[in-house]
C-alpha cells in the first residue's frame, strides 16, 4: 500500500503535535513537508522530524508534486480559506476545528467539500477518537443505557493557562465557539439528535477581562433537544486542578460517566492531602491518543476510498449552534432553533 | 435537663422513622405520643416502641398535657393546618417539608410561626444536617473555593419505586415542588443568594402517566442567581442503580462534590461485571444520620431557647421557586422571579 | 422493658466516648456511674453526662445497688483483674480489647467468664459491628465470593499520632498486640479458620525509638491458615495520610475490599493538589457507629437473654496468635502454631 | 537517521503484537522480516503487515543481509539459545522474559551479552515502560514518599483464560516464574534493593491441575530487603473481574498505588449492579502504550549508541528469586537468599 504524503500547516502546539504523530504514530502515511510562516519554528521542526520540504506558504505547499493530503492547523480564521484551496488543489484535506468563524464561512467550506466529492474531508473533532468516548458511544448505540434522558458535559481548562486565554480572547469567538463546540458535537453524536431551544447564562466570575468580547470566563447552558433529550453544557477557565473535560449520559436503563475524575494516570497518592489523584495537564496530554487515532481515520479513508463519519456538514451545523449559544448568552434570552 | 417530651404525627415510613429515632436516637427527648389515623399502624408502632399514648387526631394529641412538641410527618396538604393548630396549642414544631402545597399556604404558615415567637419551628431540610454536606458547606463559608461559579444537584428516585411515585403524583405537587426542593435549599444555603431566572426542560421518557399532571418523570432546569452563581438542577424518577442525590460546587478556587459516586457503603466489590459499589436504596439509607441530626437540632433549640437555621420563610421562599420551576417546565418560557 | 443500668469504668478518649454513647445512643440503657482514678476528669464527664454516680474505684462501683453491667476502658493490664471482680460481683462485663496482656492473663479471664454463665462477657473487637465489614462478611458468608484464597488487612495510625505511640511503647504489648489484634480477629471471622504459620517482618523506618522494645514502627506478616487461606497483615504508625484501615478478601469467585480508600466522608475536593478525598482522623471517627453498635449488641444480649458472638475465647485465641506475630518478629524465624 | 531493521520472531499473541508495533508504532524502525515455525500463521501475518521476508528458522533470518535487530518473543525454553545465536551473527537482540528457564540459562546469556558489548540487549520487562508505574518511580526517586516501608504487587489473570493456563502449566515455570517475575522485578527497581528472605505460601483453590506441577493456581510470597523494605506479593489465575496488575510502595512520607483499581478505560457505568468500572481484559490491552515504549527505548539505544537501564544481570537476578520463591513454595521453608 503506498503511503498517504502529508503536508502539516500550521506549527502552533497542536500542529507541532500533529506532525509529530504523521512522522511516528500514524501507519501508512508520510510527512513530507511543514509549512509555517514562522521560519525558525519552521527550520526546528523540519529538522527534528526530518521532513524533506518546508515552506511559508500553503500556495507553495500545495505545489509540491506528489503531495496528497494536507492537514490544517492555522489560525481559524485562515480555515475556510485554505480548504477550499488545497480542495482546489486536489488534495484530502483535514482540517482543526473550527470549520470557519461565521456560518458563511462554513457555508463556503461546504461549497469547497462539495465540489470535490472525489476527496476526503475531515474535521478534527477528537473527542469521538478517544477510546472511552468511543466505548460508551458503542454502548448507548447499543441501547444498553435505553433512551437518553440527560446529556451533560463539561469542558474546563486549567487556571494556569488564564494569560493566554486572555490574549486570544479577541480571535477566539467566545467559549462557546472555542471549547464548547465539542461538546455540542458530542451531544449530536450521542443523542443523534438537534437542539430545538437554549438559554444560557455564565460570567466573569474571575476575570473581568473577557467581558469586554460579551464573553464570560464559565459559561452555561440548558438545551432541549428534538428527542425530548435534556443538554447541560458547562465550559469553564478557571479550573484549580488541572483540564476537565467530562461528560455524562443518563439514560432510562443506565448511566455513562466519561472521565467524571480527570485523572491524570492510574497513580493514586495518599499523603497529608489526603488520598489523591492528579489531574491531565491540558488538551494534548488528555486527548494524546484521540490525536493520533483521528488522522489514523483520515488516512485510512483516503487508502480504503470511504468517507469519514464527520462531515463537513457537521462542522457547520456545530458553528451554528455554536452561534445560537452565545447569541442565547449575549441577549440573556431564551432562543429557539 | 428536663427531656422534651415529644409527640410523633404520621406513621408513614418516614413518620417510622422519625418516631423511631425521637425513642432510641435523639438525646434529652423522649417520645410520649403517636398519631395516626390508621390505628392498626398505630398499635403495632406504639407497642413496639413501648409508647404511653396513641391518638388518632392531632386535636386529642395536642390535648395530652405536659406536651412539649411535635413531629409532623403527615401529608403534605395537611401541613399549614396542623402547624397552626399545634403552634396555638403552645407546642414547639417540627415539620417536614413542604410548608405547604401553595404559596399562600406557606405564607399562613409564616402568620402562625410568627404569632408565637416563643416557640422552635423547624422545617425537615434534612440534607444540612448530613455531615458530608455541612463539611462541604462550611469548606464554601470558608472560602476554600473562592466564589461559585456553578452549582449542580441531582436528585434521583429509583426506578423500583416508580409505581409509588405514579400512584402518588396527583398529589405530590410534581418533580420540582416533590423532589427539587430540596436541591433549590441547598442551592440558596450554599450560595447565600437568590435566583432571577428560570428554564426548565424534562418529558415523561419512561413512564407517560405523569404527563396527565403536565409533569415528568425527569426534569431539569437552568437559573442564573443574584450572585451570578449558575444553578443547575436535575430531578428524575428512573435511576436503575439506586438512591442518587449529588451534589457539586465549582468556585473559583476549587470544587466540591457531595457524594458524587452514590456509594451505599465502604464496601468494594471485584466481580464478573467489573469493579463497583453498591448503592444507596432509599432516603432513609442514604440520609439515615441526617434524619437524626435534625430533630437532635430541634430538640437543642427547645432546650436552649435558640431558633434553627432554616426559618419558615426559607420554606415559603423554597417552595415560591419550585412553583416557578413548574410554571417554567409547563410554559416552556424562561420565566424571571 | 427495664434498662440496663451501666457503669463506665476509665475515662481516656475511647472511655469518654462509650460513655457518652451509652449515655445519648444506646436504647434501653442507662449510665448511672462513671469510675475514674482522675477525679477533675470524674466530675467533668459525670456533670456533663448528667449521671449520678461516680467513683474512683472499680470496688465501690461494683458496689451500687441495682447496677447490672460493666463497661471496661481501663488500662489493658488492669482488664483481668476487673473482669474477674466484675463478674464475682455479678455484673454483664463488657471489655475493651485486649482481655489481657500475657495469654496467661487470657486464660484466668477465661475461667472467670466461665464461671459466671448467666453473665453476659463481651469484648470490643469493634470492628465487627462496623457496617461495611457486617457487609462484606455477609457476602462471603452468603458465598459471593467462593473460597477465600488471600485476606489481606491493614491497620495504619496517622503519623501525627506518633508522640503518644512512643509514649506508650512500653506498656502497648507492640504493634501486634496492640493494632494488629483487629485484623487477626476479623481474619477469623471472615475465614472461619485458624493459622498454622507466621513470618513477621518489619523494622523502625522513621522512629528507632520502637527498637527500645523489640518492636517496630510498622511490622507486617504472612500466615497460612487451616483452610488454605493466606493471610497478610499489616500495621503502621507512620501514615501522613490518616488513620487507614482496610480489608482485602480475594475468593475464587470475587473479591471484597472494605475501604480501600480511607475517605472521611463523601466530599471530594478538586483544587491545585488534584482530586482528592480527605481522610479518617482516628479510630473514634473511623468506627464512630460500630462503637455504638457493639455496646448495643452488649445491651440487647443482656435483655435478650443471649450471648454475643464473640466469646471469650476468642480473645484468648487472638492473643495467642499476636503473642506467635511477636515471638516470630523477634526471632526472625518461621513460626509454627 | 538509518532506521533500524528488525526481525521478529515467533508470531504468538504477543509476537503478532510486537510485530504489528514495529511495523506501525515504533519510529526509526523497520520490520524487515517475520519468523514463526507455522507457515499459515507467518503468510498470514507478512501479507497483513507488508513484510517483505518471511522465515522459519531462525538460522535463515539472521542471515538476512542488512538485518540489525532481532525481537524474539518464542517459547521460553528456546530464549537462552536463541539470544546467544542472534549475538553472535551481531544483532542487537530484544528479548521478551524469562531470560531462561533455569538459571544456569540466564548465566549462558549473560555470557553471550557479555561476549559483544558492542551489541544492544534488552529485557521484555514492559511494566518500567508504563506511564504509570514511570510516573510513581520518578516520585519514589525523588523522594516524595520517602523511605520505602512495604513494597505490594499483585498479579491476577483473569479466570478465563484458565484453560490455557493450564495446558501451558507444564511449561510455564509456575506462578513465580511465569507471573512474578515482572512484580519481583519491580519490586527492585522500586526498592533499589535485594531479598534477604523469603516465605511463600499459597495452593490449588479452584485448579487442582496446578498441584501437579507442585504449583498452585494462587500463591503469595513474604520477603525482607537488605534495605528492610517488606515486600509482599501475590500472582492468582482466578480473577472473575479482569487482567488485574497492582502495586503500591508504602513510604514513610506518602504511599503510592498504580492501578489500584483495573480500569479498562475512564467510563464509568451506573445501572443495576450500582456504579462500576469494567476492567482490563488482559496484558495487550493493559500495557499496550508499555510494550511500544519499551521497544522504542530498544530501537533509541541502538540509534544513540546507549544502553538499556534493564541489563542481562536483571534478568537473571530475577530469575534467581523466582526459583528462590518456587523452591520456598515447594518445601514451606523460610529460605535466605
Amino acid at each position: 500500500m503506498r503511503k498517504v504524503r502529508i503536508a502539516s500547516v500550521g506549527l502552533g502546539r497542536l500542529g507541532l503535535r500533529h506532525a509529530e504523530n504523521i512522522s511516528d504514530r500514524i501507519k501508512n502515511a508520510e510527512l513530507v513537508a511543514l509549512c509555517d510562516l514562522d521560519k525558525k519554528k519552521l527550520d526546528e521542526a523540519a529538522d527534528r522530524l526530518n521532513v524533506g520540504h518546508r515552506f511559508t506558504s500553503l500556495e507553495e505547499t500545495l505545489a509540491l508534486p506528489d503531495l496528497d493530503a494536507v492537514v490544517l492547523v492555522s489560525p481559524s480564521g485562515l480555515h475556510t480559506r485554505q480548504i477550499a484551496a488545497a480542495l482546489a488543489a486536489g488534495k484530502h484535506v483535514f482540517s482543526e476545528k473550527p470549520l470557519g468563524i461565521t456560518v458563511a464561512e462554513c457555508k463556503e467550506a461546504e461549497t469547497a467539500v462539495e465540489s470535490r466529492p472525489d476527496k476526503v474531508f475531515m474535521l478534527g473533532f477528537m473527542r469521538r477518537f478517544d477510546e472511552s468516548y468511543r466505548y460508551a458511544w458503542r454502548k448507548v448505540k447499543a441501547g444498553e443505557i435505553g433512551k437518553p434522558i440527560l446529556f451533560r458535559s463539561y469542558s474546563q481548562d486549567p487556571e494556569k493557562f488564564i494569560e493566554g486565554a486572555i490574549a486570544f480572547a479577541a480571535h477566539s469567538g467566545g467559549q462557546f465557539l472555542d471549547m464548547a463546540v465539542h461538546d455540542i458535537d458530542l451531544a449530536r453524536w450521542f443523542t443523534g439528535s438537534e437542539p430545538e431551544t437554549v438559554y444560557a447564562v455564565g460570567g466573569c466570575y474571575a476575570h473581568p477581562e473577557f467581558g469586554r468580547w460579551k464573553d464570560g470566563d464559565n459559561v452555561s447552558c440548558l438545551m432541549k433537544f428534538r428527542n425530548d433529550c435534556m443538554v447541560f453544557l458547562f465550559a469553564g477557565r478557571t479550573a484549580p486542578h488541572g483540564y476537565n473535560v467530562e461528560t455524562e449520559i443518563i439514560g432510562t436503563k443506565g448511566t455513562l460517566r466519561i472521565a467524571s475524575v480527570p485523572q491524570k494516570n492510574l497513580v493514586e497518592i495518599l499523603d497529608s492531602s489526603g488520598v489523591r489523584r492528579e489531574c491531565s495537564e491540558n488538551f494534548l496530554e488528555r486527548f494524546d491518543s484521540a490525536y493520533v487515532n483521528e488522522v489514523q481515520e483520515f488516512v485510512d479513508c483516503i487508502n480504503e476510498g470511504r468517507k469519514p463519519e464527520v462531515s463537513v456538514h457537521d462542522g457547520t451545523r456545530v458553528s451554528e449552534i455554536a452561534h445560537t449559544c452565545k447569541a442565547a448568552f449575549e441577549t440573556g434570552e431564551l432562543l429557539r432553533f
